[in-house]
């Protein structure tokens, strides 16, 4: 019965079910998701509604969807019942406002294709990560997508300024407002960012963009270790301040991994070393010297002994292979078999205590476990991904044990253990352990405010029986 | 008896009444509050706990206060039996993490203290406003601050990494974490900014820090009309990009009161305009020639016509005088006689038709009005004051109609009626009035989901009796 009031509601185009659903069902690790109900397409704001007051209505669990790639399981439903949203109909860009510099959108837009609408513009928006190609602007809202340019742009809830969000009543909320300064009251719509579509449908948003570089200078670096990944990261972050948009490392095991699993990659040095650090800086200028600046700061870097080795990219060709590098370090793990990923932050000054305190509580628990952390030092992001030792297949049935400790270790350390992909299903129960009974309490009173009934993808953030 | 236990709990220096409590009851526009019943002055985040409990308990309202310069009443109270918590005892800074960019502090301390107790160390705390000498950190962060840097750097919630904060209950959450990406639910962090204590009581902070910048350049500019504000504007944002520290207009109303009134000014130039702006770009490298970079702009500003004259510091003292004649525009204005304060922001480029729809509006309604909209051209917030024609006193009872028109015109162009000095208790009819049933009903179901009794700055932001 359900399914049919839907396929009414939303008409052939906008509901899917049985094997036209399939490919909604499971997320992008394959670890998390049942096949639906059906998956719900609408092709406006006021389908959107309908859905979720019938959603509602139903007592049906409504989970949104962007472009699938979660990692922990928030775009996707344990629930047979359930039903998936996706905005993929709903794709509209607006034209970008030069005088006041924002767009507004649809939030099924793909952030690659918001980047080719913006082409020649003279602008950008500056959110930039690996999924660009297939994540939406309605994922990337909900789970406050950070990327790697974050430190010098913010993440995703610096970068709206308005919203349209449907609430789960199925009433509309309008806060398409698109100036910086709005302070009417709590910041809805900041608390709707990393939200993972527990409170409300991210319909439409008024973006921020940035004026386009004008000058650009790429270093690719080879360096000591991980204490001079800090005390290089600390020079550079003083000496290129406001151009350096790029601050993106990654480990000598990450780099044998994906030379050895992923096709066309070229190492541009003449020498290994234990940890790589990709510089890059923008200016809005030409007038800029980022080459001097650059070349600077590394000689610099050389003569303290941090830096081993370097290139500066001397074509665009040369800059994207520098780029590649590192963003293929997760797929280049992904080959190499069984992975526990951990996405934490700590204090960029405590990444090279990080990496060492975790590399100690790992080799303690399962000798030979390979350690491949690489990420964004500007901002202390580190993705902690574990391979398996030589010859084993498994961990051993210690991978929450790993997932535990190398969380509570950046918790210690004044940082995160969920920085940027969110809570989603799968990080619950390490956030009801690691996280004080206030912090948990706080963010249940607010679900059970905004969604009394449970309907808004239920079980995530916070646990479904709770409140 | 409540008064009693409050001294108890406090001690002699953590309690005043009466006349010694006088000093603390009205706002800084003289316009609200009565006595309370004291002021509850708590040297430690378990003192303020216990404050905020023993008000609970007793059913007592606590108004939270910091540098008292509040535009709308949010910082003290009309109720003779309420309790005023002012942190001026607690003035903690920590040492600046120099690796992580970072400073955790005491949420009583005053912005300028922080700004000096940072001098020397290579880096700032990058919110800067013409309160500073008074505001305090949790004054800043419970109204969401901006000022004349939050287009390059953020407002207040853009610059909180961690929070500490007592709850309505009286526990306290503590999320004084130190990373910019913590993605563990729903951001509570931002949700405390610009709440106005009415969620919880700030305690203490994580903040952000940014390089110092190693080199500056300011003009002072006298613009052809509004529109070649936009303009220029455009102009400049584009060409200084990532260096646009500063970009703060006023009129030539604004200009003649400042000069009658308020003793030392110089003005540069040798001729006048009905508009000036100064600019100012700051870069964290000295190699960047931003001398060169602003003689282009205004060289092309200039070309285009809309640039009548200009003059670039030549010193620090003729750059201070620069900003001095922005800064004293509320003091020259609130020295003329009656005024009148509006706080709003549109999309930049819309800041021209709202000067002039603002104007035609306001002297249809009372002729001979005098309007000084001075504020922050890249952010759109506008400060648009008005004083009484010259010969009256008042605005012969037409205040409400002029606020909420004026109110009006900037949500109808996608700006907001209250950019940056917040809610409070003055403008929440016209929150009721102009934002949606939907977004009030979202504030009031937060406000009932934190503080179900109402113990916090009850009756700002929403009214006290709904909900």
């Amino acid at each position: 019965v359900s399914a049919e009031q839907f396929a009414a509601l939303l008409g052939p185009a906008g509901w899917r079910s049985g094997a036209d659903a399939a490919g909604y069902a499971r997320d992008w690790l394959d670890r998390f998701g049942v096949p639906p109900l059906g998956v719900a397409r609408p092709a406006s704001t006021p389908e959107v509604a309908a859905v979720v007051a019938l959603c509602r209505a139903q007592g049906i669990a409504l989970t949104p969807q962007g472009g699938r790639t979660s990692l922990c399981g928030a775009a996707v439903t344990p629930d047979p019942r359930g039903v998936i949203l996706s905005l993929e109909r709903m794709t509209a860009i607006g034209a970008p406002d030069r005088d006041s510099g924002t767009v507004t959108v649809e939030a099924g837009v793909v952030l690659a294709a918001l980047h080719a609408a913006l082409e020649g513009s003279g602008q950008i928006f500056p959110l930039r990560l690996g999924a660009e190609g297939s994540a939406r602007i309605g994922g990337l809202i909900a789970t406050n997508a950070g990327g790697s340019h974050a430190a010098r742009y913010g993440t995703m809830q610096d970068l709206v300024y308005g919203l349209e969000v449907v609430l789960p009543d199925g009433t509309v909320w309008n806060g398409l407002r698109a100036v910086q300064k709005d302070n009417a009251g709590y910041q809805l719509r900041r608390l709707f960012c990393g939200a993972e579509g527990t409170l409300g449908i991210v319909t439409r948003a008024v973006l921020k963009l940035a004026p386009a570089p004008q000058a650009r200078a790429t270093a690719f670096l080879a360096l000591r270790d991980a204490a001079a990944l800090v005390a290089f990261g600390r020079a550079i972050r003083a000496e290129a301040a406001e151009f350096l948009s790029g601050l993106e490392f990654f480990s000598e095991t990450g780099l044998v991994l994906a030379l050895k699993h992923v096709p066309n990659l070229t190492y541009p040095l003449g020498s290994r070393a234990s940890f790589y650090l990709l510089v890059e800086l923008e200016a809005g200028s030409p007038k800029v010297p980022l080459d001097a600046i650059l070349e600077d700061a590394i000689a610099r870097g050389l003569e303290r002994g941090e830096i081993l080795d370097g290139a500066i990219a001397a074509s665009e060709a040369q800059r994207r292979m520098f780029w590649r590098l590192r963003e293929e370090q997760p797929e280049g793990q992904r080959l190499e078999g069984a992975q526990l990923k951990h996405d934490i932050a700590v204090p960029p000054g405590r990444i090279a205590d990080y990496i060492a305190a975790g590399a100690a509580f790992c080799a303690g628990h399962l000798p030979g476990i390979r350690i491949n952390p690489f990420g964004h030092l500007a901002d202390g992001n580190i993705h902690y991904n574990l391979t398996v030792p030589e010859g084993r297949s498994d961990f051993a049935g210690l991978a929450a044990t790993l997932d535990e400790g190398l969380a509570r270790l950046a918790e210690s350390m004044g940082g995160s253990f969920a920085a940027e992909h969110g809570l989603g299903r799968s990080k619950i129960a390490l956030a009801d352990a690691l996280r004080s009974p206030a912090e948990r309490a706080l963010m249940r009173a607010i679900k059970q405010a905004l969604d009394p009934n449970g309907t808004l993808n239920p079980g995530v953030i916070v646990s479904g029986e709770e409140s």
